[in-house]
């Protein structure tokens, strides 16, 4: 049965790496001694070892070990031992090239959805959509594919603005992107806001965090979700 | 000789559509009668026609005909015979896209190298670097490379903004996806603020407009450069 936490961002404002999350991991991740961190996404270019030790850091307050993929000699052995894998924010265009590089997109799929528990944030998150078409980050790189893990049956828009009314600058809003990927596309966008995620259970799909979320549908005018909606009617 | 103008957006806050370069492109302009729009970025979602309207509009102030490249049965033939070349903006993905599959990137190179006069708006601007790896836009669709036309010896990222020191958002700033970018890339950045464009003139690079451009280069700090700033020393 999937067990995912999709979170659009690690860390909210005024708060460590983590931190409001910490109290949902504990229970997300209670069979776990050990996870997998996937570092691929480098946030602002640092180092696997680097950010591994970040999260390391964090998850050494629940007494959860954490090891980086990249310290393995098979990364697809590493995967399909794992008790859970964690994937962490930066570039989703560097996170998705690498995952295949590494060849190693297929079995994060089959592993999540055989039940390992799952955690993203940011591009982390928006890997388990069925593209990375409605990422925020810069193309620093060039995927052979936009194609992601289909965790669920929609795209992710994480760390999602609204529109600033008081802006004069002519930059497309985050709106006028995702409807403009709806030109092109018809799979549903969740725009998530910092401090929301997503809860998968099996076939359940729920938000949680304090904050609505923005849908966009194909063909529809985007509509606002409460805490605690479910999404399974996308399934 | 090379002609280009590439400016950071075509519209400044609180007037209309191309008003503040219409002096500028008046000059540049000044051999044509007719231009071409290639309007491939499709801003909004817009159709060819309707995004060709708008710079038809704007050119019929200047007494230039406008008909886009769209319109043409052999599009390499139409770029060919160009009195000048306008590519608006929008989705950069998109128009690169659509710049591969209708194999006209290198013609448009070509004719803009041997001296067609070139105007680039935001995506169109993008297109002038070396590649489109520094745009801001949502990857909507996948195009094949994300190599671009190469007419200045770096990469442009329009609708440049600086940090907001007072926001609360843990999306990255500007600045710290440009500096990702330079942890796999060596290409030069000129990060061009609205209200600003270069202007190309055979081996001439000069920033034009009221505003500094912002600059980063591969393993030093970013710097501030004032307008007529000559960027010829990256040649």
């Amino acid at each position: 049965m999937k067990k995912l936490i999709i979170a659009s961002t690690s860390t909210i404002h005024g708060s460590g790496y983590l931190e409001y999350l910490l109290p949902t991991l504990k229970q997300h991740f209670n069979n776990c001694t050990e996870i997998i961190f996937i570092p691929f996404a480098r946030p602002g270019g640092i180092s696997h070892d680097e950010y591994t030790a970040i999260a390391k850091k964090a998850f050494a307050t629940l007494n959860i070990k954490v090891k980086g993929l990249h310290e393995f000699e098979d990364y697809n052995e590493g995967l399909k031992n794992a008790q859970g894998i964690f994937t962490g924010g930066g570039n989703t265009f560097l996170l998705v090239s690498q995952l295949y590089k590494y060849k190693v997109m297929s079995t994060l799929k089959n592993v999540i959805t055989t039940g390992t528990p799952y955690l993203g944030t940011s591009a982390g998150s928006n890997i388990c959509g069925l593209t990375m078409n409605t990422t925020n980050d810069m193309p620093i790189v060039h995927p052979p594919s936009f194609l992601t893990l289909g965790c669920v049956p929609f795209n992710i828009n994480p760390h999602y603005l609204d529109p600033d009314p008081t802006s004069t600058h002519k930059g497309e809003t985050r709106e006028t992107r995702i409807k403009e990927f709806h030109k092109f596309n018809t799979v549903p966008v969740i725009g998530l806001r910092e401090g929301s995620w997503l809860t998968v259970n099996g076939a359940t799909i729920t938000l949680d965090g304090h904050l609505n979320a923005r849908v966009f549908e194909y063909n529809k005018l985007p509509y606002e979700v409460k805490p605690q909606h479910d999404f399974s009617n996308f399934n």
